[in-house]
């Protein structure tokens, strides 16, 4: 099943250059954005599928077109090396089993497997160890917000330890999808549009809860935030206090935290362990005019951290404060489900 | 000096309707904010000054207009029963003093004097005791974004005591000013617009410090919270991490917090002690329809609490959430003011 597995040992470019790659909800905003990344990270034989209602549509892809397949049942999509699923939870639940006994790898990133026990939970950056065993054949991306954190908290964790997490974040509208950016757009010509994807204007305002609400009072945003960073740093017990919140920001997602960490630090050693993170631009500088935005950082594929600063007036703290962006269609979704992918095919899994 | 007080014991009205009261800033946007709110406290003898700029307009006084007079030098304005001044901090660190010898009382709304052992930091519904003192000439009115938090803290301090907090801050353009507004407005009909106020463009954006940096990475609007709140709560050890953010919406400051109290609540016996406070509006319903923002309490000069919530998973917790939204021009700044001055006039103090 595993096609390329026969082959041994390979380059990292040879092993995309033969993957067979199915993008199965092609035409969504991360959907786009996985093309454009497995186009950047050398993949060849990629196949997009969408709903039949956005099938037959052309999606670029390098310098050429793809046209849309439908997929309309799970045997229209058998037979590939991977699978990147980004359509849904409900349409995961659903499909997403069948997928995997039909196809190498699914890559999922919808919520629906990112707490089951036999579905690991990837960052590449924090955890990509678990993509070398050979027990899986799903791949849960972890949500968009939790993505851009658990890449901070590692590094912490590893030098410092890591007792507490409080984390407010500043959501962009198209984590809600490509119906609300054109909501804001609308809101933002016409102040009486009526909100559609949205429960009340985003225009010139903030939403202080994104998903729905528990008995307990927390949105699932928070709930799924709390739970995926505690599994994704296997620290089940980590005190954490998660806050989200919709901001008219079109892309980027943004979040302030305070961490208690295990140890006292100084502010140049916590400046110097997050220097050293893979897949972190650390901007240490305070200056407005230089202060990482998501405007200014949406280009970029990585995570951002400034603000770095201990408790007011403390020369030495275990608490810290920074604050992180991303690109919420890039790192915070596209982008770590195409690393989740390389990785796999260069990885130990590939070449027995 | 004090004329009113050998009148003796009155009425509120009647000490409102006998004094005079001058506002120095008066066509700002917290100068008008305050005529508004003079005018609907039922103050009849008002005089607005501003600088010899903005001289000669006209402000909307209830029924009336007044024409904004030329405060070129301290003597412009002697004899007040209370001067309300919202000016700056450069200048109520030039001219306070004076003011404060040639007029029985002033209400400063700049950052000068908050800290200033003689001068009283004063959230009416908080700390209005400290006003029947006879020791002051000035008041500190605190910064916006502290006094919505302390209203808030000051109900669980007095329930169930206070460790430590946790807030980032979602701040409103307004804060920055009228030419902070019209920028707004600016980029959002014209995407190449340069920004003069903010050092990067604030449509679409987030702006993660507000006011200058010191030495160790805070920002100043976060050192005014962190002193200030320990100053209008007297806990001067409180431990305390503030997040300062600015984000495109017109007016309306929000906060979400994270506090530990001294002891386990039920999130019903948090919902209660927040539903007794004066100066709160909870909204204690879970429905993203009926979630206050900061547009829905624009017309509000209330403090507005919601999201009140136990950390994720537990029922009983020193650990509390929830959410802040005030307009940044009435309660946290012109609205406080006048409570102050309110408060004064039917106070101990003027009563002897």
């Amino acid at each position: 099943m595993i096609f390329f597995h026969t082959q041994g040992m390979r380059t990292v470019t040879e092993a995309h250059q033969r993957a067979r790659v199915a993008v199965i909800g092609a035409t969504g905003a991360v959907g786009r954005q996985m093309l454009l990344d497995l186009a950047a990270a050398g993949f060849k034989h990629v196949t997009a599928f969408a709903s039949p209602r956005s099938a037959g549509q052309s999606l670029p892809f390098g310098s050429r077109q793809l046209r849309v397949r439908k997929f309309a049942r799970p045997s229209c999509c058998t037979g590939f090396d991977a699978v990147l699923l980004s359509a849904g939870g409900d349409f995961a639940q659903r499909y997403g089993k069948r997928l995997a006994a039909e196809n190498a790898i699914v890559v999922d990133n919808s919520s629906a497997f990112r707490m089951a026990a036999d579905v690991p939970l990837v960052v590449p950056e924090v955890n990509a160890a678990l993509l070398d065993r050979d027990t899986y054949r799903i791949v849960a991306n972890p949500n968009c917000s939790t993505i851009q954190l658990v890449v901070v908290l590692a590094a912490l964790r590893r030098s410092f330890g890591l007792q507490a997490v409080d984390v407010a974040t500043y959501q962009a509208v198209s984590g809600a999808g490509q119906r609300a950016v054109a909501e804001l757009e609308q809101q933002l010509r016409d102040a009486q549009a009526v909100p559609q994807v949205f429960a009340q204007p985003i225009a010139g305002n903030v939403l202080a809860a994104i998903d729905r609400f528990d008995a307990a009072g927390h949105c699932f945003e928070e709930v799924k935030m709390v739970c995926e960073t505690r599994r994704i740093l296997d620290l089940p017990r980590l005190r954490m206090h998660a806050t989200t919140v919709r901001v008219p920001v079109y892309h980027g997602h943004s979040e302030a935290v305070t961490v208690e960490l295990e140890q006292e630090v100084s502010r140049a050693q916590a400046l110097a362990c997050l220097q050293e993170q893979e897949g972190l631009e650390l901007v240490s500088v305070d200056d407005h005019a230089r202060l990482p935005t998501p405007r200014t950082v949406a280009a970029s594929s990585k995570v951002w951290v400034t603000r770095v600063r201990l408790p007011y007036g403390e020369a030495r703290s275990r608490w810290l404060q920074f604050f992180v962006i991303a690109h919420n269609l890039k790192k915070g979704a596209a982008t770590n489900a195409v690393q989740i992918l390389t990785r796999i095919l260069a990885g130990e899994r590939c070449a027995k």
